[in-house]
């Protein structure tokens, strides 16, 4: 199996990050004498960032509100110095993921290829091994089950439509029962088990108890087919300098129309369009955009309420919980010993461990 | 299978109903120099006004805030006129639910039995058919299925504490699987596998895709023991005038320390205890009691945020989904055929109806 990667950080309690802080009386009336905008975005995300540009340039009036004092999202990058930074949050590309790619090349934020020389450890039991390429060295039985296991995802996602996943044959067959579930009813080896619990682990975030297998089907399908894209090429390309100034660069174009430190609290919409409330103002528009994970929009206020199946959906889509730490050495000391810094343990709180130092190996 | 019946209307947007508006500037300034109760506690149904009247009694100063205009949370009555009512939420109690009897008892709201004399109705594939007992003329297959599927969850159950799940030997095992892939894997007739469908749906207001098989085990210790107990006699007992009277009852009892109109939408808590903030103004207490449904609980802004395991666990308990109609007619005409008014049918939109007339049987 390919090297296990965490992709994402799922900040929990994302929602909370709006503050306390609610419009008054006084911003109501205010708003009303307001200038009514095309659209407005909430989330100065990626997502947001893109959406704003969008409408930019179809021509339209557009203005950007982020709860937080920082734009980014789930892209946050920590500065060491030199223009160097550890990522906190999400951090990786690979091939096929044009848009992202296409962006970062039209802002000009450089690519380096994610370190992978050397061998890798893996730990389990108490006992260290190490081994290059992708298939850890655990017992025979499991690394049958496992790769039989993986034939049999990119099997079952072959007939999964990546964007409309519940069009598929079998797909309520599938959104029953969790990924842990189809794991223990199909794999019957502890240590495959446990191998599988940390693809998905590694993948979501999340554990495989809280996945619909339909869910980890249609990722698979959107990454092209193959489950080993999804834990390895998927993440082979890091941002020279971090993946967050590709929203710092975006920002910056968009310019004052990113307001941050402006949680939207509150949406009235209507006929007459859309009013957002933040703590201290309120703004108008003909039509929003709401990018923020769906929990932090189901933390909103809307006022007539969202349609019943719509808020049901927003009840069903949690975040998922993952501490992800940056230990920085002078120099990546493993390379000299011939190991690529990737390790990944079924046992303890650290099972998934990576290189992920700065292009040139520096802090 | 005894009638399957609906327990309670989950009302799908609860959050959405706390309202838009938020505290000002103002608001909190006037806080501060507020009275500092003993408790808050959020939520004047049941569970808030019981709390209040526990603290109450002992000596404590408490509040009460709702978000509603109204007390009684998911118990909400609609007059029909002469002191009877349509109830358009949750209306039964059971043998065994000792406390909210003899809270009826208590309140001088006098109880009767749910209607159960006649025939009842069972409609599938386009034939009705007519039965006495708890049994539905399905194919013996099904009728099969069914029994050994109760008896299953019965056995399974008696190893699952009520209050502590989790602790159950099998717990994990349970957890990962939803009710719907326990049905799937153990029941192979098209009728039983509706008949599980429709139960759950009647106990949960929910589909069984969306139920953990642990918590619906839980559930069958919490009544007993006997899956049956959940579907049949937990919804043998009605309150006459409608169960919304136990919580105005008990609010006047309370009197002027229930605050209705008034949702709480941020708090802040800390050594000095907690400050909950409504759209007009915020209240100081040592403690705070949260009785809402956990989506409406997620809405609320914590400052500092709840912890994440927390705010985790909020993000994974939304509501279910259920819509209740209550169509009258000037005398039960059916009891008239020997028919009971109950029906159940594994086709079409109303899927399970019951005869709910008031006390005389008139409206």
């Amino acid at each position: 199996m390919p090297r296990t990667r965490r992709r994402e950080l799922l900040v929990a309690g994302a929602a909370g990050a709006l503050g306390a802080r609610i419009p008054s009386a006084e911003a109501r009336r205010r708003s009303r004498r307001s200038r009514l905008y095309d659209v407005v975005v909430v989330g100065a995300g990626l997502s947001g960032l893109i959406a704003a540009r969008a409408v930019r340039r179809a021509g339209r009036s557009v203005l950007v509100l982020e709860a937080r004092h920082r734009v980014g999202g789930r892209n946050l990058d920590h500065s060491i110095g030199r223009g160097k930074v550890a990522e906190l949050g999400g951090e990786w590309a690979g091939p096929g993921q044009d848009r992202v790619l296409g962006l970062a090349r039209e802002l000009g934020v450089k690519t380096f290829p994610t370190h992978d020389q050397g061998d890798n450890v893996y730990y389990r039991d108490g006992q260290r091994k190490t081994y290059s390429g992708d298939i850890p060295p655990a017992s025979p039985v499991a690394l049958v089950e496992v790769e039989a296991a993986i034939l049999e995802f990119n099997n079952m996602a072959q007939e999964v439509p990546a964007a409309t996943p519940w069009t598929a044959p079998h797909a309520a067959d599938w959104d029953i029962q969790t990924v842990a579930k189809w794991v223990a009813d199909n794999l019957h080896d502890q240590e495959s088990r446990d191998l599988a619990a940390l693809a998905i682990r590694g993948v979501y975030g999340e554990e495989a108890t809280q996945v619909s297998l339909l869910d980890l089907l249609s990722a698979i399908t959107g990454v092209g087919g193959d489950f080993n894209t999804l834990i390895g090429s998927a993440q082979s390309i890091r941002f020279v300098g971090g993946p967050k100034q590709l929203s710092k660069k975006l920002a910056a174009r968009l310019g004052r129309i990113v307001r941050t430190g402006t949680p939207v609290l509150a949406i009235e919409h209507g006929r007459d369009g859309v009013t957002l409330h933040s703590a201290r103002r309120s703004f108008r528009a003909r039509q929003a955009i709401l990018t923020p994970p769906k929990p932090a929009i189901g933390a909103i206020r809307f006022t007539p309420q969202l349609p019943p199946a719509y808020d049901q959906y927003l009840q069903r889509q949690p975040m998922g919980s993952v501490l992800k730490v940056n230990a920085i050495y002078d120099r990546p000391f493993w390379r000299d010993q011939g190991l690529s810094g990737s390790a990944i343990s079924t046992t303890g709180p650290v099972q998934i461990v990576y290189d992920n130092s700065p292009p040139d190996g520096r802090p």
